[in-house]
């Protein structure tokens, strides 16, 4: 065998090799590798994706690019509505000294919140009618989980002075502040135990464990049967 | 060359060109083929896939999979709740006789619903508290669409029907119904022209038109400037 034929074998080896390990560098979640001959098709990847989401309270002290907080902005904006409506407004928080306001306007989930240097480092404020908005805020968080982004959907926010710093008008119907940021904590799902209930808990290490109800506990079919 | 050697050749070009064009078969959507090569990353693939979920009212009378609808509901179950309560409960409606009672008690958007011989082939009937419940119905709606499955979200029921139907218990709260099947239509999202509003309309192909607010209708940065 030629030099000549025994490079080219070579080298074909070495592209198809790579070829196949390409598929690999597939990564929806933004945070962790899925290969993807190890998943039966697409729909199974995806099925992947969205059940790795969890809410995220810790953040890296990093900023966030305007047009990626943008582009997530834009997918809320293809969520259904009741008779397309779309009764939703976004109200992005991205200047550091409003961030900075922003963040002593939102209350955590006791125990699970950020300590000083761990705080969001962008917020979007949803007004509109709280159902329909609902729809949008999901595809908000999935969309930011696309992007590597993390994010907490939180309620418990004092608006008056969201409504004075942004200079929202009262007749505005408030509906929660989706706070945004690089991760700095590990967050999981697990199926609930009964010892534990639904309570989000951390583990020594800092990892957030989420307590999901089973499949059978929240799913019948063709009748009701709880 | 001796045939072997030839045919090892031949496999591996095979092979490797294979391997390059296996990317094309990402098809996040179920519904359109989208060449991974021409995008500049894997979130980009997400952003079109969440834009081309649009509702479906038109449906073909093929059997849907009742471990594929099962699976969209277990995506439901890891959508985010305030303090992690999952409080919602999903009755799937898969048996033929149910399905055809199912199809006599949901009302559609006028001018917008089902033929005879195209109503939904199944459905999830969302029991619980609204604005969380959305939370669920978003990610279920787009894990149908990764399946290549198509969704509307009906919130016009005729509750009591329902709930005599699948023996739902006085206490539950009803959310919505959402109507499953496979597309016979198609629909599109558009920029909203102030000439048609946000109504949804048909063409004369029966393709259906969905207005959407464009961005900065909806969206501000840094304080409140609609």
């Amino acid at each position: 065998m030629s030099i000549s034929r025994r490079a080219r074998l070579i080298f074909l080896v070495i592209l198809a090799c790579a070829s196949l390990f390409f598929t690999d560098l597939i990564d929806c979640s933004g945070q962790e590798r899925i290969s993807e001959r190890t998943l039966t098709s697409q729909a199974e990847l995806f099925h992947q994706f969205i059940r790795s989401r969890r809410s995220i309270r810790r953040f890296k002290q990093e900023h966030l690019p305007l047009e990626v907080i943008m582009k997530i902005v834009d997918d809320a904006r293809f969520a259904p509505s009741a008779g397309n409506r779309q009764p939703w407004r976004f109200i992005v928080v991205h200047k550091q000294e409003l961030v900075k306001e922003m963040n002593g306007v939102v209350m955590w989930l006791p125990g699970c919140g950020p300590a000083k240097g761990e705080e969001p480092t962008a917020f979007i404020v949803v007004l509109g009618e709280k159902v329909n908005c609902a729809f949008a805020v999901e595809n908000l968080v999935l969309s930011a989980h696309a992007e590597g982004i993390g994010t907490c959907i939180v309620g418990s926010v004092d608006w008056s002075r969201v409504k004075k710093l942004l200079k929202i008008p009262e007749k505005e119907q408030p509906f929660v502040v989706v706070t945004l940021g690089y991760a700095m904590e590990a967050a999981v799902a697990e199926d609930a135990a009964e010892e534990i209930g639904l309570r989000v808990w951390k583990d020594g290490a800092g990892k957030v464990h989420v307590p999901k109800k089973r499949l059978r506990e929240v799913m019948s079919v063709d009748g009701y049967a709880f």
